[in-house]
């Protein structure tokens, strides 16, 4: 018996569905457009081999060790945080044994598709078969058509974004286009370690940037001429959208002078926690008015409390302290910015949220509105079957489907990719069919629809 | 292939299908009660024919120009916001052209069904069809079967309320009670324009409140009696509810002299937005005690954040310029007057909310404990097939079925008043013909509870 | 015709409703494991028929007052909060009368199974049939095989817990463990009412419980070892949880000092509504630094705005009121209380909510990261059909499955303890039969955790 079977996410209704698989055989061969991630270009420029089961699943997914440590086990068994794993056996061991703990769950699902359709296996990860699975992963990962690059080609994948620092010098970017490798793996411009002062090293980041582009950005102008150097910087080499992970969606519209002396404030640390937040805030709409300028696709990714886990944040740092969402508002919180550029006709505006109670109240009625304003898809707790299921439910009968941008995986795990757009094109049939089959919508429109989900809109949104 | 399919919204899995149609039967020629919208009673007065496809469905439909906007297209290219539109043509081939916006919203299931039940027509609106489904339209309107009168009589209508000024003459209620025609429209009191100080015509409304009524509104006392007599006066006409539609659900208990104080703050305009808000509040429950006094039906729409887009506010006015749905609160809002009359046999009180987040949190406890209160139907951006749903879903199990009051319209849009109310109607089917389906309720049950819905619950709730 | 269909709350879809039927059986005859509800120990002490209908089924339960007073009928028409019924035909048949309104609500699944199941009976409770099942019931509650001992053995009950004071002597515990009869009956230590100042005898509970304890609960030392000896005792009983039902789940960390400070201005009265809210946040961290010590589960109940109608309040007392969800926060409220013992590995936490939106965005994402976190199931006006089928489709992607902790009944009603379980183990496996029938979980799991959601996981995290 397979690990999946061909019509997992169909509806169960017979009829229904047939329309999803009719649907779902139009758009699975589609190229995947990644606009938003955490690979790593380093991977694509050096294209070495990945080194085990351990590390290339285990190690780099939070949404693993979380699970697995909210049972009892410790991130130390786990070798979460450790440079290297130095038993990765043992550490797919403790997975394998565990893995019962994620029925039900995106996470099976994902690795699930990784197991069959990437590796060939067929047996599902248990204690019995935990080292079979591991021996075999390790010898394929030891062959060319598993190296990064072969991987890539075989995942057809047209575009691959990931996520960098404004400070970092992009050089595996700069290697991989100057390589003879045709490919377009892109970076993406996010400014928050030198916008947030919660970064522990905020001023050292601002510094840096001045120095990189020759801009003194001890001061607001040079700070603000630092910023959109950079943004050309990256610009060059086929960025074409910034991201925003502030803890809430808030935007401000401080004269220039305020803005000034709140800069100087901010690197003097003289900052209080309101402070910090109206300067994020202020930096939402000086970087809209960037993207007005030189055209780069703005994505908002509030409403997470980072580092929830005081003990775990002090002794692992950032991104293992658990983040947790937030009751987020946008209405009250985006208007300063929306009242300045919110009829731009060059500007858009990608919000994502981890409050689904806002779907329906604020998300859909400011997409079906602003035309800068469009809405990625449910994100990280809310990528999955259900999830996706509940963000078109609530979503389009307001905002409609072209108010929308398609999926993006939004991961640190390469393997991981072709697995996620699966159950998003599946996810997205199972709501065409449902509306088809409930005779909501024409199956001729259902087509033309699934595509523009799985290809279309992603690429007019990114402006790719 | 006709546009719309006669087991439209009903469940996919054909024996849940036969139930909601078997259902549906005895429900679906019940005349329509329409106890809420905002259609004009001077049509009815007047009798004169639309005067074109666009002019009805477009121009006074803020679920399309929403729509349209959001995607880039210039309110001028759709002549929102003109007394009369001048090409007309050219406005419905834009919107045609665009059409496809909509699919999956209820806006389109609205619109097919006008097209087809109304003007017979069965092609698909779309650049290819624009002209000869206008065509079609302009030359039916000019028939008499078009004259508002006919259709009104056509589409079954029992009772139609208006949504009225305290301030209107209500001159075109009187023509048509005078009239030879026995048809039931009446108006409703919706007092937000004396009450609200963020109306731009606050004071001088209140004014002629003062010269309409005989009564001091400078005075509190005057303005209080004011409003009891402009309330009689509505009575007089047939009406039965009062409408309220402000920011918040606030309410408040001052004291007389409180309360007095306050008003003449207000008239002096010396009152800051809290200020404001306690003002509303206080109305809220002053009107709750000419309710227990007059009978007067209360219906609480509170939760919009009104002309959000500052821009087009500021060169359209109001009901242009994007009102957005925001986080709302009853169960501590309210108090103050549920403390007053909370238990009060002779009040009823309609809820609304934008918010679905309080259906099952606030709303339904709220309603299935307090004898004066009862839930309106999914509002706006809700009254949607999924909105629907998940209204039932989320209410029913805690308020039951018979502390809702059915389903309103709440409509500008004059045609598309039978579709609204078939929509409804096939979306409690569907809900019923799932709970059949899945034995939480007995079939003969379900054809009682489907009538209550369609017809009884409304015309109990709002005394018809 | 009987009452209830045998294939009641399983999906309409034919293969659906197989898979969950197959999936049921296996699970129908477990055991009932009842960690937390309202019964009575006294009832099983002295064994003593239960009185009347009337007695039995509706003064004892607020879901069904509350909805018969929403509709007009009067709390003395129903005798309710008398000690005795005078008239219990009387209320009998009122109730009777307006079953009707409980159509579509999960009071009428719990009541229609104990009329059928318990008492044999098949029609439909009615006007009509009011009095021969008023009759019937009334002849078998005096038949050996309905009194308390026989029923708790035939329901197949193996742990039932009471909620219980700290103050309470528990006799009717000891008598029941003295006893030949053997059953596992055991108390939770509920210590609200010496803690939460909104309790009318807050400082003669506290003293009271310095009396029973023989400790000096004038002062915060002897009142914190007051507390530790009253959950000792607790313990000897069999007890294994706490329950804290707060307003707000705000925890609190103060200094000794502090804490010892804000103690003696509780018990002199004069601590304001903010430091009353203080204390009992500073409390739950206390219970979780005692659970940590003694290895008592804590479960934490907030969000519910108690006695919001004044007028029946004053009237009534407490439970009469009618309490009301409001929006409840976890993320910063349990941060303070998690920062201390959030990695504890003796700790369990189990969460309840009436706020749903935290599901997704709060609680699983929690539960799915600290080891101490579970969630308890849908609570209140979340137990119901509906309600069950959110939380699973809003909590197991992110919390998984091993991180929720089975169902409790939470009842006054005795006799509907089966009814309900019955229920949440329907749609548990209806929930189960959607995941396999769309592929998302194979059969041969969906067996293995039906047996976990309905037994195993329950007694897991309960410590039984």
């Amino acid at each position: 018996m397979p690990l999946l079977h061909e019509n997992r996410l169909f509806p169960a209704d017979p009829s229904a569905c047939d329309i999803a698989k009719r649907i779902y055989k139009s758009v699975r061969g589609l190229p995947i457009v990644s606009p938003h991630g955490h690979t790593q270009a380093a991977w694509f420029a050096q294209n070495q081999p990945f080194p085990n089961p351990a590390k290339l699943f285990v190690q780099p997914d939070h949404y693993i060790y979380r699970m697995l440590y909210s049972q009892g086990l410790s991130l130390e068994d786990l070798e979460i945080g450790a440079p290297e794993i130095k038993n990765p056996r043992k550490v797919w061991r403790t997975f394998a044994e565990h893995y019962y703990l994620f029925r039900g769950t995106p996470t099976r699902i994902w690795l699930d598709f990784a197991l069959q359709e990437l590796f060939g296996l067929n047996e599902r990860l248990s204690a019995e078969t935990a080292d079979v699975i591991f021996d075999t992963i390790s010898e394929k990962l030891r062959t060319p058509e598993f190296l990064p690059r072969a991987l890539y080609e075989r995942f057809n994948i047209e575009v691959l974004a990931t996520t960098d620092s404004p400070i970092d010098s992009l050089n595996d970017h700069r290697l991989i286009r100057d390589s003879e490798w045709k490919a377009r793996i892109i970076p993406t411009f996010r400014p928050d370690s030198v916008v947030d002062a919660d970064f522990a090293a905020f001023r050292e980041n601002i510094e840096n940037l001045g120095k990189q582009t020759g801009e003194d950005t001890g001061r607001w102008k040079g700070y603000v001429r630092a910023l959109e150097k950079a943004r050309a910087r990256f610009k060059d080499l086929g960025c074409t959208a910034t991201d925003h992970g502030h803890p809430t969606a808030r935007t401000a519209n401080l004269s220039p002078k305020g803005a000034s002396d709140l800069f100087s404030r901010m690197l003097a640390g003289r900052a209080d926690a309101q402070q910090q937040e109206l300067f994020r805030a202020q930096m939402l709409t000086e970087m809209a008015r960037m993207s007005v300028e030189d055209g780069l696709v703005m994505q908002i990714h509030p409403g997470s409390a980072r580092n929830h886990n005081r003990q775990l944040y002090e002794r692992y740092g950032r991104d293992v302290g658990a983040d947790i969402p937030i009751p987020t508002n946008y209405v009250n919180a985006l208007r300063p910015l929306l009242d300045r550029f919110g009829n731009e006709p060059n500007l858009t505006i990608i919000l994502f949220t981890l409050d689904e109670s806002t779907y329906s109240r604020e998300l859909a009625p400011l997409a079906g509105h602003y035309p800068c304003l469009r809405l990625g898809p449910p994100w990280w707790f809310h990528d999955s079957p259900e999830g996706m299921m509940r963000f078109r439910e609530h979503v389009i009968e307001t905002a409609g489907f072209y108010n929308t941008v398609g999926f993006n995986d939004d991961t640190r795990a390469f393997l991981s990719i072709p697995g996620r757009h699966d159950v998003a094109r599946r996810m997205d049939c199972a709501y065409l069919a449902k509306l088809v089959a409930e005779h909501r919508l024409d199956e001729d429109e259902a087509f033309v629809v699934a595509r523009d989900l799985a290809y279309e809109l992603v690429r007019r949104a990114y402006r790719f």
